[in-house]
């Protein structure tokens, strides 16, 4: 296959955006797993309408005006206190366990690692900082520059463009399915985390290959090195 | 306001999609609800996914494809004649109690009245016909014709495009709020559909109006009608 670079989902592959749902429990007890789960969901589907629609805004506002939306919906009363604690906490959102020892095996193996991701540079920076991740990757690809979300191709082709390499040679990671799925039609090799052991999407396409966990990534990196 | 033609979305506005929970519930007992959410929410989610990717596949394939995967989401055995039983029932979906007779009085008031859908064009036509309702609409519109699902500007536009009348002069009416916000975004007068009372979207766009069911929409009708 000759993969060259590896390309990684932000919030949800890199970074935990479930692991809000502690800090919510918190704020709204008995209540913390639903507004997570609302929360995520809602900040997704406004990143589609406003994408068709030509409506961009910036992901750090996308997932406010998400966060405002579920709390209403849920009946919580979102004070200001509330409202900057939890998107404070969206900032720093934890890598996984695994992420920083595998990220750093593949770069000491030589792969060319990059995130591509919805957010914008200052939140996106802001949550690679926090996890001291600053030195790992060569490139934060952001979709602000194109004004159009995932799945859109055009937030694809910031990989290819940045690296110069076809789409085929470079490794596009998610543990969104439905990210791993609109990399694949792009024309990316792909890798699906599928964490929560989650049905393949029924979208006619289906990731290259499948693990449990980032680790799982580095068997098939391994893989693609002896083939090459 | 002199609005000259009103619009309806057909899924979840004129049809009543969640009916089928009653049927899911007979086949998978206990789990009637969950899978008719759980169908409907996937289904929408893999029209955005295909408009945003560009691989455009006709609603009745994406409506059976939601359902295929809800299914294995909720681990429920899917067999040939359940599939079938439930794709027949979307077929012909019971419009909501009040629409017949709320249809007939703006159509005897004079509107011209259509339907923009998802729905491709057969889907369509059996479930009006199914429903008596072949003579009310002056056009079913289907965005099959554009190969892109609403949220996306050129599906809204076929119903500028089919009457002549600036959107503004266009009432278009759905009970999903994403569909309101695009057709406003796009430039309708629009009515919210209501049915669960639920909060307004936090995209930065409101309805018009907004009722808690199809009769609410005959008193702002009206009410154009004496400001015109």
């Amino acid at each position: 296959m000759a993969i060259q670079a590896i390309i990684f989902d932000a919030y949800g592959t890199l970074f935990d955006v479930y692991s809000i749902a502690a800090l919510a429990e918190k704020r709204f007890p008995g209540q913390g797993d639903a507004l997570a789960t609302l929360w995520r969901d809602k900040q997704i589907e406004y990143t589609r309408l406003r994408t068709m629609c030509s409506m961009y805004k910036p992901f750090w506002e996308v997932t406010q005006d998400a966060l405002v939306f579920s709390c209403k919906k849920l009946g919580l009363a979102l004070d200001f206190d509330a409202q900057h604690a939890l998107m404070a906490q969206y900032a720093k959102l934890p890598p996984f366990p695994e992420n920083l020892s595998v990220l750093e095996q593949l770069r000491v193996q030589g792969f060319k690692l990059a995130i591509l991701s919805n957010g914008n540079p200052q939140m996106l920076e802001a949550v690679v900082k926090a996890a001291g991740l600053q030195a790992t990757f060569q490139h934060l690809l952001s979709v602000d520059s194109v004004r159009k979300f995932k799945t859109a191709p055009e937030a694809y082709q910031l990989g290819t463009d940045m690296f110069g390499i076809p789409a085929k040679n470079i490794l596009f990671v998610s543990s969104n399915c439905w990210d791993v799925c609109g990399a694949a039609w792009f024309g990316y090799t792909t890798f699906w985390v599928n964490r929560a052991g989650a049905p393949l999407e029924e979208l006619g396409v289906a990731p290259h290959a499948e693990g449990r966990s980032l680790t799982d990534l580095l068997a098939f990196a391994a893989l693609d090195r002896g083939a090459s």
